[in-house]
This record gives C-alpha cells, structure tokens and sequence, in this order.
C-alpha cells in the first residue's frame, strides 16, 4: 500500500462484525483518516464508537455518505441488495462505493436494472472472513489476516476505484484475487451455500425421526464436525440462498446427481464402485487439508495483488 | 466391575486401533489375566507384544481360540462376517464371543443364515469410538472412557455373557446401552454412515467441476468441518456401506426427500419456509452442541449399566 491510498473519510454502513473489523484494521495500520458509521441500529453505531472503531456516527445517511472518499456497504446480504436499489437513484459519484456480501450477481442485477449498466465507481468485493459470533463487539483488526477478499469488476469498473479497493484490502493483511461475477457466485455456492445447506437439511432430516433422542445420542465426533455449521445464524443464510438461488439450486442438483450415483451403487452392492467414490474423495480432501489450495501456496493469485 | 468380572483370558482377533486399545485399557486395569492375539498381519501382532498391550500371539486361530475365557472379534467390517461365518461351523461354546462391527445386523444375519438360531454365548456390540489414526500403534488404554458402547442382544443372548461383555466395557470407562440390532443399524445409518456417504459426495461433486481448483482454493472454515469426515479410510467405510446398505439407503432416501423440499422453497423462493428450514435445524444443533444428548446427562441410559 503506497501512501496514496490511505483513505481520507471512510463512511461504514452497517456496523457489524465485518463493518467493524474493517474499520478496526484500517484504524490499527493508520490507514484512514476518519471512520463514519451509519445503521439502524445506534447501539451498535454507539457501541462502535465507544470500543474506537469509528469516531463518529449518524442515522443520516445523505450525510455520512456526503464526506466519504470509500463507502463500503457492511449490511446482511439482502438488506445490501436494498440498499444499492436505493442509491442507485441519487448515486454517490464522488466516493467510492464497495460492499461485503457474500453474493455479488444479485448486485449487479439489481444495479443494471436501474441504472441499465453499474457504475464505474462501484466494486463488488466478498472477504472470505467470519466467525460464530456477530455484531460489532466480535469485531477485531486481525479478521482479515491471510484471508482472501474477491473482487469482482466488470468492464464498466474504473480501474482506479479497483486500485482502491485492492488497496484498502491488502492494506489489512487479506489476499485479494479478483473474479468474474457469475464465476464468484458459483464457486462459493458450491464450497460455501450447498455445504450449509446440506449441514441444516441433514440435521432436520434426523430431527424428524421417530427416535429423535437416540439419533442425536449416538451422534459421535464426526457427526459434530460434519453439523458444525448448522448452527449458524439461519437469517444470513435464508438471505444467501435467495440471493445465489440460480447457482445454489444448480449445486443442489449436481449434489443430488452424485448421491444418486452412489445410492445405485450401494443398491447393486458394486464395491469396486463405492470404493473408487470413496478413495478419490479421500484423496482430494487430504489435498485440501494439507493446504495445497491454502492462501500461502496460492502461486498463480500473487500476482494479482 | 466385581472380581468375578476378571477375565482369565481374552483373545482379540484383529490388532488395530479398538481391538489394542481394548487390550490395552483391560490391562491398565488389572482386568485380564493374559490377552492373546490373533491376526493376518504378524507385523501387528508383534508390535502390539512389543507394545505390552498383548502377551503372546498365534497365526493359528484354533490355538488362540482354545484357552479363550472371552473372544473380541475386532476386525475391519466386512473381515468380522466372514470370520463369524468360519467359526459358527465350529463353534467356540466354551468362551463368549463379542466383536466390535459398527454394523450387527449383517452378522446376525449371517450367524442365522448357517446355525437357524444365533448361539447364546454371541453378544454382539459396536463400542462408538475411534480415531483418524489406525493400527495398533494408535492404540491406547483411555480410548473408551466417556465413549458409548452399544450392545445388540437378542432372545437368545444368555444373561450371563451379556453381563460378562458389558462389565469388561464399563470396566474400560465406556458408558454402555442395550440397543435392538435393527435399531441401532437405523441410528447409526443416519448419525454416522449417512454423514461419510454424504461428506465423500460433496468431495467428489466439487471435483468433477471444471473449475476445481478454484472451488478447493476459496473453500473456507466451513467446508473443511463439513468435509473432515471424507478423509477417513475409504475401506472401512466401503465395508459399512455394504454390511448396512439397506439402512442406509433408507437414510439416503430420506435426507434426499428433506433436501428436495429445501429445493422446492429454493425455487419457489418461499423465503418462510427456507427461514423456518434453517432456524429449526440451527435449533437442534444447538440443543446437540450444548450436550444435551451427551453421555453424562443420559439419565434414561444410566440404569442399564
């Protein structure tokens, strides 16, 4: 990061654990010169304030938007979504304009619906960061530490508010790769949304059980692991799921047609078959844990940044 | 565990992980007299001398078999059918005989297929613990306690073995159930084998995309919780998949129904039901995660012991 990409004004729309360990971490490397925050909520506005992460606060939009030279959108994914449709009427030109929501096609439809094509200061970015815990009091300056953020520009992207945004990112640690729009949303549909959505389907199937109290008894390690994530917050994923519908219901079939396919093999007792499904799985996912798609070995994105 | 539990001498059939760590743990507490093994591989059942955790060893299972007080048959899935179909032709009727299978049905099955009735000294059990590493040289004496152990009787059990089998597990600090055969294959099917079948699917679904690498390279916390479960050994896992198939197609069948109607509300975009999907789900994971269903607040489970 060049000295000439400290931001100025940074206005925070929706303060909550991203919104505010962003806002943190630029803080904490001296890479901002103010942080306004706006939301629904002036708890959390003015619990942000008080921890430091912001200096000041207004349920105001027009005017936190009016100082700002970055505005990154930090709200649930649907309530972005709205956001931007919002906006879109009375478009803030002279900052620029980025968000952190896990879907970005829903974004730009909803923005080329409107304005017919996206503006150039808008850049859809998705960092790959979270934790069980939510809100602003979960929000710290090292969330983002060798974590990937994804941009997504279109050809319509100024590539200085690109610059910017790449900036800002590596700026507090995160890798930043950029990727096409509909590409994003299937990947993570596929690693991402499908995975949480068979965690929750999978739980209520065996709640629905007659022996309900037996079958989560004898639930062991795996089964915990493999479950872990339907504990997550149902909120944001009903909004990701109607946001990313078109890939997640694509990876829900293509799921679906693999489970078939080992459905017939156990059905015909094809060993050779289940064992072959079975070891290939295996050796994948020993790739996967021994960090060979990680961050640190990631080659062929360095460039990138 | 009284005195009179003590067991004389304990063959153990297979030296891997369970059947070492159950020789093991029985000698760590001065519940055996002398442990012999038994075993395809001698490099095993060496090791497993060297280790302490047997006191001699024979390739000859006739030998192992004779001055046996009580047989644990603790080989993989698939191996303990066959052995159980060698031995009911010549059946030992002076000892009891146990095994460690985390499926029973097939083995009853195969026991009755060959002798009409299964004999009274069989008591067939699943102890619900394990580990990513195998081979006797993972073995160790603690492996068990807290763990579960279900056993499977049936009308034909005597009291008396069943009794035996389940002082040796309590006395290795297992908390033990009685459970109907077909009962526990439907439980485990769906808390256990289901997961693995459903884990090595997402695996192999995510790799069959053209862009694998990028789905393995953006793939987060999440999905490797999800996925942990797809490294374990495809073998055992094959052997589970065909020793439980009926059971787990079963499963199979019903998680592929639950997650069909997530598909429907999907489409539909049914924002409700998606929303009611998730918070039900997130609820019993939740209910799961705080222990509600652990062994320690088992009550109902406690006077079986």
């Amino acid at each position: 990061m060049t000295d000439g990409d400290r931001i100025g004004t940074l206005a925070v729309l929706g303060l909550g654990l991203i919104g505010g360990s962003l806002a943190a971490a630029l803080k904490a490397r001296s890479q901002v010169g103010r942080v306004l925050g706006w939301g629904r909520s002036e708890a959390s506005l003015a619990r942000g304030a008080a921890l430091g992460h912001i200096d000041d606060y207004s349920l105001d939009l027009a005017q936190v938007l009016t100082s700002a030279d970055v505005v990154v959108i930090a709200t649930p994914t649907l309530v972005t979504e709205k956001l931007l449709a919002t906006l879109i009427d009375d478009w803030p030109a002279h900052a620029v304009i980025t968000d952190v929501a896990s879907v970005k096609g829903n974004l730009l439809d909803v923005v080329r619906a409107r304005a017919g094509v996206e503006p150039p200061n808008l850049v859809l970015a998705h960092p790959i960061a979270g934790s069980e815990r939510s809100g602003v009091d979960a929000a710290r300056a090292e969330l983002f530490v060798d974590h990937r953020v994804i941009l997504t520009p279109t050809r319509a992207t100024d590539p200085a508010a690109l610059a910017r945004v790449r900036g800002m990112w590596s700026g507090v640690g995160a890798e930043v790769v950029d990727m096409d729009v509909a590409r994003h949303d299937a990947v993570l549909a596929a690693t991402s949304h499908l995975p949480h959505a068979l965690a929750y389907t999978l739980v209520n199937c065996l709640s629905k059980q007659d022996s309900q109290a037996d079958i989560f008894r004898f639930a062991a390690g795996g089964f915990r692991d493999f479950t872990r994530i339907a504990s997550s917050d149902p909120q944001m994923w009903h909004d990701i799921s109607l946001a990313n519908s078109a890939a997640l219901l694509d990876a829900i079939d293509a799921f679906s047609a693999e489970l078939a396919q080992l459905k017939r093999a156990i059905a015909a007792r094809d060993g050779g078959r289940i064992m072959a499904q079975y070891t290939a799985a295996k050796a994948s996912r020993d790739r996967f844990a021994q960090g060979e798609f990680a961050p640190a070995g990631c080659g062929s994105n360095r460039h990138e940044e």
